[in-house]
């Protein structure tokens, strides 16, 4: 599987998907702006992977029109306007967003919210063009894994201002992060198969939710690449305040996604997820000396690397 | 048909299906603030009223789970997500709402930025759960319609800077205004027939899109019922700028509703739209002298007042 073409057609059909949703004036440019050159597509490329696994079809999802490559670029639409949103001044004040100004530094406020909600109801529409007797299921399932039950109330739990005990870090991981990658695998495993397996689904929302906390205490890692932590870092980062559950959970996920990727032969999928453990073992490892300074304990950064390395090889 | 009864029955549904969206803790009550007590649901009566006028069914609707109820809600829903976001300092900057403090005044922004976006998504959960298999199609056009092509285009021509020529100001009341009404007619349409009609369907889009143009220019005009009126007022009130082709377009759009009302036998949805017309010819009238003050012209607003008495009465 070649992840690099993978990703090369996906960002083709989303310039489509993004072209068909979008108006025809001044405003097509801020949509654009917020979503193109796409990021790492690391949810969409969930979403291929499990179809390349369980559907064995190697050419359908090059058609833009479809279903797998509809919800891809849906959960990439939907991804993109969280992102906007969650950079707001109101939010996390975040001025950049993958190395370039945030939508309301470059656009201006309004026009901020709005792209997200534009976007946001955008999503549904890519959903709703699905040609699949799965579609309103799958609808059902994504509306109510990001909404107020879900990623919605993670993202509350994030700003929130109170300090957070594990398990309330853990949750909000969990809501913010892991369901719409459990959104990604289950919507394409439903749209992948005749006659889904109950059992299967199980799995799969659990290796979604493993590997949505996996990605988040990574990334967690990751920001202590920097000198200076901010007060909101080090309010949330769970490896600042809870180091030996942070990394015990780590080790338990990444055995899970192991286990789960295995016992369903989820090839494809094992090569996407790979991909991203090599990198962010490379940015851990790059990091290494200011991350121990923070952590204040030299022992357990490489056991991690260890562990991606083998598991990413494996 | 008793419309007191009717909105009893919608605004119990709605706090149904509100605690079956809502998160169990604190900010439930966000939520909650956002939606209730209900404004007029004039959007969900719509919908009801097309029902009863279509499927001669005089008690499916109060059962939360009937198609046209979870309709019902997710219009309402949908509507607050869309006042929650406007009212934003960045958006509108209203710091009230129907009587009490808006969302963002009572709780914080970025709380009232994420009870829309939770509610938005939310109105898309109740909208999958209809069970019936024109629900995959009516989400299609809801979404197309209040997306970036729709709802939201006619927002941004809202806050856009430069002052509007009488087509801009058109085309952001059918897409800001119409668009939620058409969705109401539509969707409750396509619940109510076995084999829908496409004439009736391209009628009833051209009913929805009048209406919505006939509550705003009334609206506007009610705007004028107070002696000093804002800068953003006067750049988009149409009939500050536009007098005669606002005048021209009102009656023109009253006229298509009692048409196209007489057509289809509407009688349930005529009952609603004459209460709501009746109501806005009182407040009209009670602001009769200190509206034509700022229209500078004495004969205009009594044939319009008694256009509405006969259509109301008709």
């Amino acid at each position: 599987m070649n992840i690099v073409k993978l990703r090369a057609n996906l960002e083709k059909n989303l310039i489509l998907h993004l072209d068909l949703i979008s108006p025809n004036n001044e405003f097509k440019k801020i949509y654009t702006y917020a979503l193109l050159p796409p990021g790492k597509l690391f949810r969409p490329l969930l979403a291929l992977s499990i179809h390349l696994d369980f559907a064995h079809n190697n050419l359908e999802f090059f058609n833009p029109n479809e279903p797998v490559s509809l919800l891809a670029s849906a959960l990439e639409i939907h991804h993109a306007y969280t992102l906007i949103h969650d950079d707001l001044p109101s939010m996390d004040n975040d001025d950049y967003r993958r190395g370039k100004l945030s939508t309301h530094k470059k656009y201006g406020q309004w026009q901020a919210i709005l792209a997200g909600d534009g976007l946001l109801n955008a999503s549904y529409y890519l959903l709703s063009c699905i040609d699949s007797p799965q579609t309103p299921k799958i609808i059902k399932i994504i509306s109510h894994f990001l909404g107020p039950k879900g990623l919605i109330d993670g993202q509350v739990i994030d700003l929130s201002e109170n300090k957070k005990l594990f398990p309330h870090i853990l949750k909000m991981h969990e809501l913010k992060t892991s369901r719409l990658i459990q959104c990604a695998i289950m919507a394409s495993y439903l749209l992948s198969t005749d006659k889904p397996n109950w059992r299967t689904f199980i799995d799969l929302l659990q290796l979604g939710k493993h590997l949505g906390i996996v990605f988040q205490f990574l990334d967690d890692l990751s920001e202590l690449n920097c000198k200076k932590i901010s007060k909101h870092e080090s309010n949330i980062n769970p490896w600042l305040n809870y180091l030996e559950p942070s990394y015990n959970y780590l080790q338990k996920s990444l055995d899970t996604i192991h286990h789960l990727t295995r016992k369903h032969h989820l090839d494809c999928f094992r090569s996407v997820i790979n991909e991203y453990l090599h990198k962010n073992q490379k940015i851990i490892s790059d990091g290494q000396l200011v991350i121990e300074t923070h952590l204040k304990n030299q022992n357990i950064l490489m056991p991690i690397m260890n562990r991606l390395d083998i598991i990413s090889k494996a």
